[in-house]
C-alpha cells in the first residue's frame, strides 16, 4: 500500500470499515479489563426494570472498538502521525448485546500547520448499527505528514 | 451509601480514584478487544525506533480505564442518571507499560435544566501517572438527578 | 471515604454487594484461566444429561466472584490487614450462566488479639441468585485494624 | 502415570479425548488472540446471507482446541520429544457456535530414525461434532522416545 | 482409563500435580474476572510499600488454579461424585509474579455414608512454591462413588 | 479497496504482514482458550531445565497469529472464497517470549479447476522473527474467484 498524505483526504473524503457484531464476550472482557461493572452492562436483573429492557454495551467500549476498525480498514496509508484527541463524542441511542456495528468516516475538517510538513485533518466517526442507525459519533484529531514537495 | 444528588457536588468538588498499574496484558487484552493492532502498541522493534522508545498503551484504553475507575471509587452515589458524552479528550504524555495512574476528578460546570428534577455536571477527568504528570484529559457530561424538593 | 476499624463493624453487622449476572464468558474464561475443564461446565452434550440439564458455572468461580463483589462495594474502609483464610465454603444450589448473583454479608465472630492494635472478624458471606436462594455460603477471616486509643 | 515409549503406540492404536463445546466467547477470543477478524466468524449480518446462515469458528481454532484437547487426555505419557510439524490439514464441515467436539486421535505411521533413541509416529487427528460428524482432519508428526533396550 | 473408586483412595494416598508459572496475565485477568482489583495485586506502586515490596497474585487465584490442577493431573477417574465444600483454607506465604507452584494432594480422611454406593473423602491440598515452601493448603470434600459389590 | 480476483496473484507474488510481539499474555492466554498447558510453554522452572533455557511459544499459536496478521495485510481483497487446508507445516526455530515476528507470503501454486469461475492457489507462509530467521513455514491452500470474462 503506497504512503498517503494530508494532501490524499479532501474535506468530504469518507469511507466505512468492516462490520463487527458486539457479543456479551465483548462487553463483559470489556468490564474486566477497564474495571466497569456499571449494572446496566453486567447485570441483567437490573436491566430488565430500565427503558432499555436488557444489558447494553458500555459506551466507551462502542468508541474503542470504533478506533480500532477505522484501523482494520487501512485507509489512512501511513499519513497519521499522532492521534491528537476527540471531541464531541454523544451516544445517540443503546448499542445491545448482538447488535453489528459499522463505523462510517468522513473528513469534516481540514487545516494547515506552521510546520510545512504537517496538517490537520478532523475525522468524523459515525457508528451505525445494523438497522443504519447512528449509535454514536464523535470526532478524531489527527497531526499527519503533507507531501514532500516535489512529489 | 445514601442516595446522592446533583445539589451534592458543588463547582470544584473533587476525588480521585484508586490507582492501577498498566501492564503488558492490558494493551494486549486491549489489541484484541478493539482490534487495535496499531505497531506503536503492539510492536517492540518497531516502539524501538521511535521517539518513544517501547511500546505505549493505547489511548483509548487509558481513557476506558480511567471511566471504570472512576466507577470503583464509588462517590456518585447514584446520582448520574445517564452520561452524555465526552469532550476535549486530550492525551499529554505516552503511558508506558508498568505506568501506574490515578484519576483526578473535579465538577468543573454545572446547569439546570428544564426538566426540574434533573441536572447537568461536566466532570473533568485528568489521569497522572506515578510521578504526577498529566498524561490525559477530558470531561464527562453527566445528567444527574436533582433532589426532590422537601428533602 | 473514612477510615474505618475492627470496633466499626459489630456482631450483626450486614451489607450486600451489587449484583452481576455470571455469563458463558465467566464461564470459559475461568476454565482457561485455573485449567479447569471439567465436562459440567463445558461440554453442553454431557451436562444435559446430568440432573442439572445444562452447564453450570464452577463453584471456585462462584467463590471468586463473590470476594472481588465484597470489595466492589468499599465497605470495609481500609480496616482490614489481611485475609486470614476462609472456612465452610459450600455450595448450596448451582448457578446456571444467565443467573445473577448478589453476596449477603455479616459479621458473625470478633475477637480481640494479644497485639492490641489488631482484632479478628469472621465475616460469612451467603450468595444468592435472583430468586434469593443461597447458592453458596463461606466464612472469611479477616485481621483487621483496631481503633487507636484516644480516637 | 508410567513413561511411555514410541514401542507403546502400535499401528491402528486409537483414542479419543474429553469434550468441549466451542462457544462465542471462544470466537471472540481467538479473534483478538489471532487478528483474525474475518466477518464469517464476527459479523453475524454477514454470516446471516452466506450459505452458513449464521457465524461459525475460525478453522485454525478447531486445530488448536484439538492440539489442546489431545495434551488434557494425558495419554501420550511423555513419549514425546518434539511436534515436528503439521500435515493434510482440512476442514471438513463448519463448526458452529454451540457445537461439541471431540478429538479421535490414531496412529497411523511409525518409523525409525538413524538415532536409535528416537522414533517417529504420525497421529491422525479427526474432529468431530456433537453428530459424530468429521469437521477437521490433519496429521500430527511427533519426534518420540524408544524405549532404551533392557527395559 | 479405567473407572476409579472410594476404596481406590486409602489414607495417606498422595500425588502431586503438573506445575505452572504464575505471571503478571493471570493476576491482571483474574481481577478484571473477579472484579477484584485490590491495589496490592495490581498497583505497584501501592504494592512497594508494603512488606511485601511487589505485586502478589490473589490467594482465591492461587486456590482456583490449585483445583484446576488437580483435574490436569486425571488422578481421580471418575471417582467424585460432587464436590461438597472446602475447609480450613489457610495462605502461608506471598505467591509472587513469576514463582512457579505445585500442589501437592494427600487423602486426610475417609469415611463411610448411609448409602452404599458413596463415600466421602478429604484430600489435603498443599501448594508449594519453587523453593517448595508451602504457601496455601485448604481441604477439599469429595462425595465419591464406591466399587459396586462383586467388583 | 477495489475487488481481486485468481487472476491478480502470479507464482511469486510476494508480501508481508505487519509485525507483532509475541507476549507473555498471548501465550498465557492461548493455553488457556486452548487447553494447551504443556510446561515447556507455561512452567518456567522445568523451561529453565531444557536446551530452550526458558519458555517458549506454542507452535500453533505462530500459526494462528500468522493466519491472523495475513488477513490484517488485506491483499487479498475479496478473492478469496474458502480456505481448503494447510499443508507442511514445520517449527523451524523456537519463538521466545518477547520475540517479533512478521509473515512473509509467497504465491508457489495456481492451477484452475474444473469450475470456471474458481481457481486455486498455494501461498506458502514463513514466518521469520526479528533476525530475520524462518520460524516457522507452512503452505495455505485457497479457493478464489476467478474474473468474470470481460472484465
Amino acid at each position: 500500500m503506497s504512503q498517503k498524505y494530508w494532501e490524499d483526504f479532501d474535506l468530504g473524503f469518507s469511507f466505512k470499515t468492516p462490520s463487527i457484531t458486539v457479543t456479551e464476550t465483548h462487553v463483559v472482557n470489556w468490564a474486566g479489563l477497564t474495571m466497569d461493572f456499571y449494572p446496566l452492562h453486567m447485570d441483567a436483573e437490573f436491566a430488565a426494570k430500565t427503558p432499555f429492557k436488557e444489558r447494553i454495551a458500555h459506551g466507551p467500549l462502542i468508541f474503542g472498538m470504533a478506533v480500532g476498525m477505522a484501523g482494520l480498514a487501512k485507509v489512512e496509508g501511513g499519513s497519521i502521525i499522532a492521534w491528537m484527541g476527540v471531541d464531541n463524542m454523544r451516544m445517540h441511542a443503546p448499542v445491545k448485546i448482538g447488535d453489528t456495528i459499522t463505523v462510517h468516516i468522513e473528513t469534516i475538517e481540514k487545516r494547515e500547520t506552521k510546520k510545512e510538513s504537517q496538517g490537520i485533518q478532523i475525522w468524523k466517526y459515525s457508528v451505525r448499527n445494523q438497522r443504519s442507525e447512528v449509535v454514536m459519533s464523535f470526532n478524531m484529531n489527527f497531526l499527519m505528514h503533507r507531501k514532500p514537495s516535489g512529489q
